[in-house]
């Protein structure tokens, strides 16, 4: 018999039929003689209704106030989804974040959680309740109603999970697991059995967002066994995410191939090569608000350097107006340049560290291929090209296959 | 300066540019320097959405689960109104509930307040908030939420402004306050400047159903000061519900003219007249779950009598077919017949206990315009008679002349 605790995103209960589904697993693992706790998000598009309606009244909503409206989405799925466990004939129980007193620090619409007084619900898990907790939801010392931001019920399936020292904590999504990549543009993608915090982050970043990274950390930090699993399908492991290499069952060298097909790549080129030139292109694109990715600069030759960095392409002809009125003059650069047709290709692994030749391998594949690297950058457990956006497909289908990702690994 | 609570229902909080509405008002009384708590009821509609939504789950949705449920309505409504009135630069605040600690019984669905703690609300009326609370709703001694009923909210306004020792209890709703008769029938109906409580449950019940009737009792017991205002006007003084005869304003002997065009009767002719009759005639129809209304029966001759009452014309014929089928043969009645084409009209008024003469007032206008009265009914307050339908809106027109409550009272 183990504890438990299982999270529902806001898809999973985005329906009567979706919430009687959750009903029926959460009775099987009953069946199976497991304690339970659910933990729920608000029913998919709640919570945008509440903030939206909130405008209407305040441009920019009062965090205090925002937070007693939103944290209403999650209450009104508890009670639903204990409903739908009682019509199954289970004894079931719900809880608010204040009732189960998650006590959070003050930062409304962003609280981060202090603690979790878990004695009720072990009492009740005792007496055979199956337990319903609201996520993204807490209180503070005073009392106020808190949220913990966007992907919060994540972070609170884990607390949880953590608090009691359940035996597991399973994120349920959209997606069944974290894949080698994107099946819709490679067939034989392959669901990973477990894959590292560190190798998921950057798998998740490229597309596939599957898990707050919030939540991720935490569950590192308490060492709480997370697995990802769908919603949509009755059986399936998911996949497990663990927090050191030697836990992996799975030891392939790389883990998946990411891509990020929104990437417009910029260059100043010219740089006067001095101390603080780097704030001085980065920090107008920062105040204007733009999210930059890959930054890049190489080794000047005669004092003056080439600078480049990559930005989502809707942001492409903002920064780029940004660099030639406020930047270029005031630095001195000799030109701006970009192309907004280029896309992101990594290779992901923790295995990397400790092989050499992977980067070769990965250019020698593209090189074959005729496709072009534009830029080049690595970390201890990802190479990331850009490319031509029209090679992406070819690049991420190649290099699946190059890395046998295709295959089962022992 | 005053200490006011404000009860805003369902329609006054209905809508972004209703509750900026609201907003103002309090802003308006704030800036005349009295202290202001405003208690609110979900949004119109609200409180249904969310028990259709649960039942598709549940049938009979679970009462403390429903309760989870439906007090979101009132949470996001303090989250909106406490925006509206920071978007006025008023310092505002919102409580629900279970924040006030408003504690009652576990009877969930329809729970009874026990108690309030004002403590924290008095701090921050005192430091120049405007209060917004929650109604309709509590919290019992365990931490569970609970729900006062429909028309709750009223009744948490009546019982926030008995602990808070208020100075008048405003009860803003769609009608700017109790009429001596309905305007639309009588053009010349004059809104009450106040009314004695058991006048008003006679009006009301008769079409302007103006406050829930717990709150009115409660307000009785407590002796709080109750206003009944529109909120959709900018000024009026609405009608003062007093308790006491004495503290009744205008002394008219009648307060208004009441009716109800839904009225059919129906008469069980030559009834054996003798113990438990009138129980074998009426316990088949409350089984039947029809709400009965007037009920007379005079005195027998050669020991039978006519036995009539009144039901919903909607009623009507599933109460004549079980009379006709359940009761007529079993108690050896003579005839059932009925009429569905009748109304009701009532003359109300505390003032008609020291006077005579209202009865023969009364039946001398009707008789003048050549209407027949076909029943009586008769309280310490009101005189009732059932008459042809047709002549409804001249009745209540000429009795409305004849007792002048188109003149304003001295």
């Amino acid at each position: 018999m183990a504890l438990i605790v299982q999270k529902y995103g806001g898809t999973s209960v985005g329906s009567p039929e979706r919430i009687q589904a959750v009903a029926r697993r959460v009775a099987k693992y009953r069946a199976q003689g497991h304690q339970v706790v659910v933990v729920v998000s608000a029913m998919s598009g709640e919570t945008n209704r509440l903030i939206e309606l909130a405008k209407k009244i305040q441009a920019q909503p009062d965090p205090r106030e925002l937070d007693v409206m939103i944290s209403t989405g999650e209450q009104v799925t508890i009670g639903l989804v204990t409903m739908a466990l009682m019509e199954l004939g289970l004894k079931a129980k719900s809880y608010t974040g204040a009732q189960v007193r998650i006590l959070t620090d003050s930062a409304f619409t962003k609280a981060r959680i202090l603690s979790i007084d878990e004695q009720n619900i072990r009492t009740d898990l005792a007496n055979g309740y199956a337990i319903v907790v609201a996520g993204f939801q807490g209180v503070d010392e005073n009392g106020n109603i808190t949220t913990l931001g966007r992907g919060g019920s994540d972070t609170t399936g884990v607390a949880m999970a953590a608090a009691l020292h359940a035996d597991e904590c399973q994120i349920y999504t959209d997606v069944d697991g974290v894949y080698t990549t994107d099946p819709r543009v490679v067939p034989e993608a392959r669901r990973l059995k477990s894959v590292t915090f560190e190798e998921m982050l950057e798998l998740a970043s490229l597309g596939s967002k599957v898990l707050q990274i919030r939540s991720v950390e935490f569950a590192g930090k308490y060492k709480v066994k997370l697995r990802v699993l769908s919603s949509f399908e009755e059986e399936g492991e998911g996949t497990l995410i663990t927090f050191e290499e030697d836990e992996k069952m799975e030891q392939a060298i790389i883990s998946g191939i990411a891509f990020n097909r929104d990437e417009a790549k910029i260059t100043v080129r010219g740089v006067p090569d001095k101390p603080g030139i780097a704030y001085q292109i980065l920090g107008p694109v920062s105040d204007a608000n733009i999210d930059v990715d890959m930054i890049i600069q190489n080794v000047s030759i005669d004092g003056s350097t080439d600078f480049s960095f990559t930005v989502h392409r809707n942001e492409f002809n903002k920064a780029m107006s940004v660099l030639k009125n406020q930047v270029q003059q005031h630095i001195g650069a000799r030109e701006v340049i970009g192309d907004d047709k280029t896309a992101k290709v990594s290779v992901v692994g923790v295995g990397m560290r400790s092989h050499v030749g992977i980067a070769s391998k990965m250019f020698r594949t593209l090189a074959e291929e005729g496709i072009n690297i534009q830029m080049i950058s690595t970390s201890e457990i990802k190479i990331s090209v850009v490319i031509d956006e029209k090679y992406l497909e070819l690049a991420v289908r190649v290099l699946h296959k190059a890395f046998d990702l295709d295959q089962e690994s022992l």
